[in-house]
Formats: C-alpha cells, structure tokens, sequence
C-alpha cells in the first residue's frame, strides 16, 4: 500500500507534468501562426481575422513581445470573467450547461469535504486500531481512513451518519441543480430567435399506400387530420450513395489542391502519383491531370445520381419534415399520437437541421426492436467478454507469436533491446488501441440501433460508455480480476454478498484511485488544453492544402466537447467522490481539484475553441440526473457493505432507507423537471406564436420553412460550382397557401380575443 | 407424496361438490323468488319484469313445472349461445374481454398439454430412475414427471427443447390476443354512441392563483391555450362531507321503512329502538318517531351543506372537468403538456363520469409521489411480513391467552370438546380472516395512492393482490416456510442459487398445487354461480324492507366482476401451467378444466347477471400481458434452476436466450399495442367529428355536456324530494356560445374540405 509519501511524488509528478503542458499552452498560444488552433470559435464568430499581428513577416508568425509571455497564466482568469448569459449566447446552452457539471462538482464537494475532514477525518485518526497491530505494514493514509477503526465500533454510527448528512446535501444540489437547468433551458427555447424545428415535425413510418406517392400520402393525411393548421412537408431522399459521391469529390479537390501547389512552387517537374491504393502502387501518372478526369468523373456521376435520387419514386423514404403555422400546432403533432396503429405515422419534435442523422430516418418500426435487442446483447458482451478477443491478440503479439506469422522478422526481434520493448510494450497497446477506438464502437453501436439525430446518437453513446467504465474501470479496479471473473464471482454470491466483497477492499484501493484522478484527471485535463492533434493536423494542411483564405478557414478544425466521452469519465470522478467521502476522506481534495481544475480549461475551450455541430438545449441533463443516483446508490450499498464486514451489522437497518429515498428522489425529480426536456408545453408555444403574431404579421413562414429540412448534399455548396437543386412541393399553390394562413392567424386573434 | 388413487380420490370429492353446486344452482334459479337474484341483469335492461310467470300465489314463488327440472344443466349451451359482438353490446367490452382471459388459457394450454403429454410423458415414463431405486417411496405421478430422469441424462434437452417450443407457442397466442383485443377496443370505442368523455379532459394540480377563482383561472388558461377549441368546463366540488350526509340519510330512511313495514304486519305495538350504537344500548324510543325526526335533522344538515359546499370557494377543489367542441381537440388537450411546470395543469382523458373516484381529485402533485412511495413500503412489509400480526394473534387466540384476557371465560373452555375447537380452529380462523379482508386492505391502499377513477384503482389493487398470491401462495408454497423466512434465504443466496433452491423443491409440490387447482378453480368457481351471499342479502332485504316494485329494484345486487381478486387469481393458474408443462405434465389437464369450467360460469354470469360498475374498454389488458410475460419468465428461470440441479448444466447456455427473448417479446408487443389503451388517436378522433358534423349538424354540444361531470351527490335521485341543484356555469352567455361553436363547425369543415 502506498504511502502518503509516495502520493506526495506522485502528486509533484503529475502537477509538474500538467503544468508543463500549460506552460506550453501558454507558449504556443501566443504565436499568431497558432491562432487559429487556439482561438477558431472567434474566427467562425468572424470577429478575428488573420494575420492579427501587424508587422513584418516574422511577427506574422512568432510572438515577440517578451511582456506577453510574463503572465503565462493570465488567461485563466480571463477564461472566468465572460458572464454566464453572455456565454449562453457565445457558446450556446449545451456547452454552458456541460461545464456546470463540474461547478456541480466542487458545489457537492466541497461542504462534503469540509465536513468530512471535520468529523471523519478526527474519527478515524483516534480510532488506534492500526497501530496495536505491530506487525501490520501501513500507511499515514490509512490511519485517516474507516480502516483504522476498529470491529464492532462504536465510532461506525458516525459514517453512517454522515453518510445521510452527505446524501442529504447532494439531494440538495442536484435538485436546485436539475431545476436550474430546467429553467434555463426554457429560458433559451424563449428567448430563441424562430426556428425551423419550432414548426416542424419529423413523421416516420408513413404506410405505403399503392395507390399515392408518399408525398401525397403525407400531405393528405396531414390536411385531413390537421385541417387549418398543417402547411408544407418535405420527403426525405435516400441521398446516402450521392453524399457518398461528393464526399469523395472533396477528397479529390484535396488532392488536386496539395498537387498544383507542389507544382507551384517547383514548376520544373510536374508531379506524378500512382493510380492504386493510397498512390502507392500502380501505374504513374501525372498527378494533376489524374486528379482532374477524376474530378470530371465524379461531377458527372453526381449529377446522375443527383437526377437519379429526384426521379425515382424509391428514393423517396417513408419519412417527412411536415411544416405548421404554428408553434402551436407542431407541439400538439409531436405530442399525439396520430393512427391508431401505434408504429405507423410516428411524430417527434423535429431536431434542428443541422442535427439530424439522415441515414437512420428509413428504419421500419420492427427492425428498430430488433436492432435495439441486438445492441443491449453486443453491449452486454462488449462490457463483459471484451477481453477475450484482446488477450487473443496479446497471445499473438509476443516474440513466438510475431515469429510465426512474420518470420522474416525473426532476426530483427531476435536483438535484445527490439525484444525488450515488444515483449513489454505490444502486450498493452493492444489494450490501449482497443480503449482509444471503444467510443468509436460505442457511437457505430448506437447508429446502428437507429436514432435520428446526432444528440440521441451521443446521448446514448455516452450510456453504453458509462457502463463500460462503471463495470471495467470502477468495479474492475476495485476486484482485480476482469469483468468476466467479476461476473462469475457475482453470480455465485448472494444479493448480500456482493456489496461486502466490494466494499471490504474499497478502503484499500483509495490510493490507486488517487494516482488516477491525478494522471487521468489532472495531466488529461491539462493535455485537452495543449490541443496537439489539432495542432499538427492544422500546420499540415496548411502547408500542403491551403491557398486562400477561405482554405484556412476549412482547414481549421475547432472541433467540440465530446459529450460521450467526457461526461461518462466526470460520474466516475462523481461516483468516486460519493464512495469515499465517508470512507477514505484524504481522497477528495484530489477530486476538488480535478474539478475546479477542469471547469477553468473548459470555460476557456468553449469560449476560444469548440463549435458545437447542434444545440440541444441541454437535452442531455436528465441522463446526466440519472447517473449522479446510480453513483449514489452504489456508494450507499457498498457502505453498507463496507460496514456489514466490520462488524457493524446493527448499522444496516440504518442504512437500508438510503438508497430507497435515493430512488424516491429521482423519481420525483423525474416527475417535476424530465418532461422540460421531452416535451415542449402548449403555454409556451402559444405565448410565442402571439407575440410573432404581434411583431411579424407579414411573416411570409412558407418562404421560411420551404428549404430548411433539405438533405445537406442538396443545398449549396459555396466551394463548388454544381447548380444547387433545391425540390420544391410544387402542388401548392401559394396564392391559396397565403389566402388560408391569413384566415387563419384572424381566426386565432378573434378567438383568444373572446 | 400423494399417489395416484389419493389424487383421484380428491378429484372425486371436487367434483362431487362442484356438481352438488351446480344442482343447488339449477334448482334455485328456476324458482321465480330468486329470478332477481339469478338474472339481475335483465331487470336492469328492463327486459324482463317480476312477477315472470303467472298463475297462482304459489306459483309467483316456487316453480312447480317439473319439466323445467329435468335438464338442469341446459343453461350451460344457453350461455354459450350468444355470440360476441351481441355480448359485447349487451354485457360491455370489460366482461367480455375479461372471459377471453380463459379461453386463451385454453388456447395456450390445449396444444401444450397435448405435446406435453405426446413427448414429454413417455420421455419420462421410460427414464426408470425412481424404479431403481428401492428404499424411496414414490408415487404414479412422480414416474410421469421429470424426477423419474437420471442425473446428467440426455433427456432433459426434451425438456429444454420442449420448453422453446411453448414459449414461442404461448408468445403466438399472446400476440394474436394482443391484437384481437386492441382491435377490439379500438371498434368498440369507434361504435361507442356519442358520450361526454370523448369531449372532456380532466385537470388537476390547477395552480392557486390569488386575484382569480379557480372557475375563472381555469376558463382563462383554457380560451388562450386552446382558443377555437375550449367550450365549457365544470370544477369539482369537495363534496365528500355532504355524500355521507346523504349516505346516513339513506341508511335512516331504510331503518325507517324496516320499522314502518313491521308496525304495518303487526299494528297492535309500536316499534321501539335504542338511541346507542347499533340499537342495542341506550334509552329506548319508539323508532318509527325516532328515525323520522332524524332524518328531518339529516335533511336540514344537507341542506346546509349543499349551500355552504356550493358558496364557499375553499369547497373548489384545484381540478376541473373541460369540455371541448370535438373529440380531436380534447384528444389533444389530453396528451400534451400544458404548462412548462410539469405538474401543474396536468391533464388527461377523462374516466367516464360514472367511473370518477371523486375524493381523490385535489392530491397535490407531490403529495401523490410521497403516497404512492410510502405505499410501496406498506405493500413489501404487507407482503413480506404480514405474519408477524397474525403470529401475534394466534399466540393470543391459545387456550393460555383467552384464559389471561377473558377470565370468566375460563370454566367454559376447559372443556375438552370445546378446547379442541378452539385449539384446532382459532389460529386457523385470524389467517382467513386476513386473506378475507386483505382485497380490501389493498384497495383502500390504491385509494391512499390518489388515482382518481375506479378503473385505475381495480387495476392498482389487481397488481398488488398479484405480487401477495405469487410471493405468499405460489413461492410460499414451493418453499414451505413463510415469505420473511423465504426473503432472508434469498439474501443469503446467489442470483444463480436462488433459481435451483425453488426450482428443486417444483416437481415435489405438482400433487399440492394439483390439490389447490381442484379446491380453488373447481370447486371455488363452482360456488361463484350459487351466489350464495347476495342470495341470503336479497331475501332479507326483500322481507325486511321492500315496499314497492322500486324498492325490490334497490335490493337488487346484481355485483360484477371483481377484477382486483379474480385477474390475479387466473394469473396464478396459467402461472402454475407455465411452470408445470415441462415438469409434470399431469397437472396440466386440471388447468384445462378449470380454464374452460371458468369460461362457461363466468359467460353465464356476465349475460344474466353482473352489471359492471364503469366500462373501460378493456383498459386493463396490458397489466393482463404483463403479468402473463411475468409468469413465463419465472417459469424459464424455474427450470433453468430445476435443470442445474439435476447435473444439467450444459442446457444452461441453451436455455439462457428464453427469459432474453421474452423480455424483448415484451417490449414488442408493448410498443406495438399499449398505445391503443392509453391514448385516442388523433385519426379516429377526427374521423367521429367529420361524421358527426355530418350526421347531426345542430347538435347542441352545450347542453349536452353541461351538467355530465357533476358529483353525483348534486345528482337528481329518484327516490328523493330534495330538489336538484346544478351548478351552472353562468359567466357564458349562450348566445354567443352558440354562434362560437357553430363558426367553428362552419371553419373546420372549410378547412378539411379544402
């Protein structure tokens, strides 16, 4: 076991690292030829221009103004000042919201570990235990734990006490919390300009009617169903092969680019490429003129396809954005239900257009079932057997193994310092790849059960993840073992069993848990900041790809908080918080430190650095609500747990109502703030749409909404040069569409007037 | 173990009684004095009119036509006559859904029980295990069941293989039930004549609001959230305090007549009665006087009630009933949220009048999460130790305790024909007399919940009566021991452990629970056609209190399906079949007779005579599939378990996919159906208004709807001279209501029309 020496090394270590990796932050930050890594959000915003600097050429790309590089530091505070509305409306709800979580944190924490040091911290120091034992090894850090108490003490009545105490605060927290956010986000929806998606509905599973094409079919159903209210639609296109096809475009343009550059700045020899995979292998050509046929190819398959997916009837997919004059109506047609057969004619709150997930609009309601009931057993496997196929490849990955596959290797590997590293180093990077591409299988897992918009597809990859940490990083830290043999020891234990075999080795893992906060919390946090895979990603295409400015602009690479990753990691530092407040206090200021940490980098990343691809309005919070009480029910069995094999068995009737008010608890959170996120209230609705009444009676909403669902390989594409085709439902008539929607806006006046 | 002979030997006494019921039954209902206790239900249609048949004095009460003896059983092909569309008319959607409960029992166990016995019997006929072995006594039955297979043995994948094969058979009749019956509701209410529910929603948790009365606050909230669309509404009263003004009045009035009636037969003394407790204690006072000036005193209070209910605006309770001009609007009003608080103005489909709880309509948000969380305690402690009290009250019900609480007593019982009474008898008494009242216990803990109709609370107590027959009559009696002895071997045991402890002890209990179906199903049904209780109340009544025609019509109970004691009850049989078809297959024909005994006695009773108090339109069907997916389940486990034990435990991996699949069956037919018991489509909604603005232009929706949710004590009753008092909501000129409502048809048919 580790002493508090050792956690002081260890400390010094990952604090020196992390401030290095600000140290350099700091350094590379200032140099304008990195602006546009460090600071692309006020780029897009087009508040900054490049070059910023005025000067000569050099100062275009180094800084050399010693004063600056004085106060290294001086942008934490900066990243601090900007006012939470502000904010909102600087970086958007979804990413203010994402960084209260770890203000959530240190509000929980730190009266937690004030309290804790107060009373636990005493409590556990006098208990004496450990030192009567003479010939036990032990640390500074377990005399502060419940570890230096003895069996059967009396001493145990305040854990268990405090441990209600701690509940008690967090119960307070994350409820003004969960309501907090629930207002805000009401606030946002309110104070939002109009929208698409205000007055839109996405209809899934129209039926197939022989008779009608379905965009009749939806029109029709939706006139007759919704009479006065209904206003346009439009299909959905299977366009998935033709996104394809200008995908690959781009991909040429790219090439071409980095060519004609080349030859630019060499004009003697024209560059050559090979027409095989990856232009290694193959005949040479000359690389332009490949490019440019290819490009010609490309174009005209575009274009067929293009006229391909209009014309046929079969690209039509039964699926439709359907349009109302209101925000009204389009709340009561996402809120009903419209057939009587319950998969036919589904209706849901349209998500904004730049966050629907156009290949999953098509699936059938049955296949949906099916592929959900397939995820939850390839999620179970995942989380469960994932280490079979690993150690399958770390069998293979040793000396014989690569011997055997690749013998013409055998004299490389054969040499003594090639074999050390393979020996140590091939074992884990299988692990280590595996783990680094696990939230790109969690995200495809999700895409494939089928959701419809890119917040459903993170939100639900971010569960699946959770999961995996909770059984695999959690509990498998805790019981060395795998999950496999984890799961085989849980089901030969009883229901009473397993909280104790959990709980009794909790107080012996606190300091590996402390090494982990520090060097996935503290040194990954500061790493986040440095942002090197951009970095180098940037100056790359910026040497070989970019020649205008608007080539700058899309080689920048802002990139976003990755919610399915990020989030599911703060509950494990939540559910580590909550397991050993009561237990080994000495490990929480390491998580106040973490958090605080972390909200000041990504209070500056979300003003400099990430563009978000949508805005859900913080739709993710009761996901986020959800897993705080798994944490805390879990901290809650397992000390109870802890306290059972102590011998504090009086204790558990106690202790029994903490999770079941825990339950309670979310339930009513539930009950008071969940259906904020879900549903959009009639009340609301109506407010706005009177208001729009009174500020905009010209509003023209057909013009609005006509182009606003369109497949995005539809609309115009500023760097290209193809006509942009734009489908328009050709049926209406606007005269009549004009002479109806007046009607009816004097219909609504006279009759809220009454 | 029973043998053979001992269970035909049981089986003979069941059916003895079951037919000596029968005839009991035969014979009392051709005697026209009890036509009113056998076919209440056509009196209530006023189809048939007592006296039935003419002739002399005698004949009015005694059927003296021996003709009508001879085939006493000829009521069995009449009840199967009728067939199921005119059923439905006549008896109402919930009766005759509720019969098809079993004869999907026979549906799945027909086929079941035929391959049960064409494999599984002669597999385990010829394992010869149980011959082997000398010294164990074992029966006829145990040679047909699984234990006469050796350990280890190949023969139990016939089990396994067989226990696919009812499971996907029992999932094909489940879903086709599924259908038939969501189809069947969704018919039933389309040919539904117009009723007052399909216009109005019921809110509650309306917010106080300080300058306005509810009344106001709720016609304001809904002219401006749902203009075009509101008509009227109606606020609900506190009225509790007056309906048992009114209950006591009625009470008096029938002591009243029974005193009236008796001084009428014997003129010669006045009847006296005692002012104390149930007449027994107190001065005495002629009665006729005596109940006559209470009630006078009983009328004078209603009277004072009424007007301070109808006056006092603290009376208003925060809930209301409103009406809308089409079905469309109020199906939309009932599935959307309201407000952007989300417990306040909550709506929904209102019951139908006659099936509003009324005292539970005021419940506060959350109120209602804290009763339905203290109530979920109540129900495990109920479940889990409810001997603990009735431990209490047989150690006093010993010799020994009446001795020490009833002294004078103690001669009395010294006597050894009166002490084995007691001994043998007492501590036997406080355990039925639990399960007797335990119905009611759960009922009034569904009432303490606040749901606010009486459809719901059937329902809610049928779910809790279910977990008490599976936890204390099914596990109780695999398990002997009481359930808190069965819960603390549980918590001592592993998830895997827990399957084989029960699954060991299943083909050992086949005998008892053989023995159970006989005393329960056969016998138990038999004794609900004599309707021996209602029969004794009538004719008291009769004697006692009937004056006129009217009165005999009050006297009258013709019951109705008690939902809440019998759903659970089948829900153990087809349990019990589930369990059993894989393990002893004998069981399986007691099952079938009881299933089709059941149809025919309860298809008679629903044509001739319960009158269901409300009708649900078969509402309760999805808590019917859950607990049928319920039983399935367990019975995978069960087995499962039983398969372990017996050295099997390769089948585990075969059979571990069966409880996966039929949980996932679950969420299929669940997504595909419940949404047609719980919310009306907005299509069918506007396919009745089209129909009706067609068929019925000057319908006067108005005064159709105006007095429909009044609480039923501000009702007229017949048999009452206070006069009548309605509420009338007066702010409304009808004037311009009128004109209003037929605008709005005029718009609503342009705007479909076009």
């Amino acid at each position: 076991m580790a002493t508090l020496q050792d956690i002081c090394y260890s400390a010094a270590i990952n604090l020196l690292s992390a401030i290095a990796f600000l140290f350099a932050f700091a350094m590379l930050r200032l140099q304008p030829v990195n602006d546009r890594v460090y600071f692309p959000k006020w780029y897009l915003k087009g508040i900054r221009g490049s070059p910023t600097h005025h000067g000569g050429f050099m100062k275009k790309f180094v800084n050399l103004d010693p004063r600056t590089y004085i106060r290294f530091l001086n942008w934490m505070p900066a990243a601090l000042q900007m006012p939470e509305p502000e904010l909102i409306e600087h970086a958007g709800l979804d990413s203010v919201v994402y960084i209260r979580i770890y203000l959530m944190g240190l509000k929980i924490f730190v009266p937690i570990t004030l309290l804790s040091w107060a009373v636990l911290v005493p409590v556990n120091m006098t208990g004496g235990t450990l030192d009567k034992i003479k010939d036990l090894t032990y640390s500074d850090i377990d005399k502060l734990s419940i570890s230096n108490i003895a069996e059967n003490s009396v001493r145990f009545w305040a854990h268990a006490i405090m441990s209600y105490v701690f509940t008690f605060w967090s119960f307070y927290v994350i409820y003004h919390e969960y309501k907090a956010v629930a207002n805000m986000r009401l606030q946002f929806l309110a104070a939002e300009s109009r929208r698409a998606d205000h007055f839109t509905v996405l209809v899934r599973n129209v039926p197939a009617d022989p008779d009608e094409s379905v965009t009749d079919h939806v029109e029709h159903f939706f006139r007759v169903n919704h009479p006065e209210h209904y206003l346009l639609h439009q299909v959905v296109y299977n366009a998935n092969k033709l996104a394809d096809v200008v995908e690959a475009k781009k991909a040429m343009r790219n090439w071409l680019t980095y060519y004609q550059n080349k030859y630019d700045r060499n004009p003697s020899t024209r560059p050559t490429t090979k027409t095989g995979l990856w232009g290694i292998i193959g005949t040479t050509v000359d690389a332009i003129e490949y490019y440019e046929s290819e490009i010609e190819k490309l174009i005209k398959e575009e274009e067929l396809e293009r006229e391909k997916v209009l014309s046929d009837a079969n690209a039509v997919m039964p699926a439709a954005f359907v349009s109302f004059k209101s925000r009204w109506a389009a709340a009561v047609c996402a809120q009903t239900q419209q057939s009587s057969n319950p998969t036919m004619w589904l209706t849901e709150r349209a998500p904004e257009p730049r966050d629907v997930y156009w290949s999953n609009l098509a699936i059938p309601y049955v296949e949906h079932t099916i592929r959900k009931f397939l995820m939850a057993v390839a999620l179970f496997f995942l989380t469960f057997f994932f280490v079979i196929p690993i150690a399958f490849v770390q069998s293979l990955a040793t000396i014989e193994g690569i011997e055997k596959v690749f013998p013409f290797l055998k004299h490389l590997i054969e040499v003594d310092s090639v074999k050390s590293i393979v020996q140590g180093f091939l074992p884990g990077i299988a692990l280590k790849i595996f783990l680094i591409v696990l939230p790109t299988i969690l995200m495809l897992m999700a895409k494939i059960e089928g959701f419809h918009s890119l917040s459903s597809l993170d939100r639900r990859a971010a569960s699946k993840y959770h999961l995996f940490l909770l059984v695999n990083v959690f509990f498998g830290s805790i019981i060395t073992g795998t999950a496999l043999e984890q799961l085989k020891t849980f089901m030969k234990q009883s229901a009473s069993e397993i909280p104790q075999t959990i709980g009794v080795s909790i107080p012996m893992r606190a300091t590996f848990f402390i090494t982990y906060i520090m060097v996935d919390g503290w040194s990954g946090i500061a790493a986040e900041v440095l942002r090197l895979v951009p970095l180098i990603i940037f100056h790359l295409k910026n040497t070989f790809l970019v020649k205008t400015e608007q080539d700058r602009e899309q080689a920048m690479d802002p990139g976003s908080i990755s919610f399915p990753i990020s989030e599911p990691r703060i509950q494990l530092y939540f559910m580590l918080g909550f397991v050993y407040a009561a237990v080994t206090p000495l490990l929480l200021p390491f998580i106040l430190v973490f958090f605080a940490f972390a909200y000041v980098i990504f209070r500056h990343q979300i003003i400099n650095v990430y563009d978000q691809k949508y805005e859900s309005g913080a739709g993710y919070w009761p996901d986020v609500h959800r897993r705080l009480i798994i944490g805390q029910m879990i901290a809650q069995m397992l000390l109870m747990g802890l306290l059972n094999t102590k011998g504090a068995e009086e204790l558990s009737p106690f202790l029994i109502p903490l999770p079941i008010l825990t339950m309670w608890f979310h339930k009513l959170c539930k009950g008071r703030f969940e259906s904020a996120f879900v549903k959009f209230p009639l009340q609301e609705a109506m407010v706005r749409d009177t208001l729009e009444r009174a500020t905009d009676p010209n509003l023209n909403l057909r013009t609005y909404l006509q182009d606003a669902y369109i497949h995005p390989v539809f609309k115009h594409d500023p760097s290209d040069k193809t006509e942009t085709m734009i489908y328009y439902d050709e049926e209406d008539n606007p005269l009549v569409a004009t002479k109806r929607s007046s009607k009816f806006v004097s219909d609504v006046s006279s009759g809220s007037g009454s």
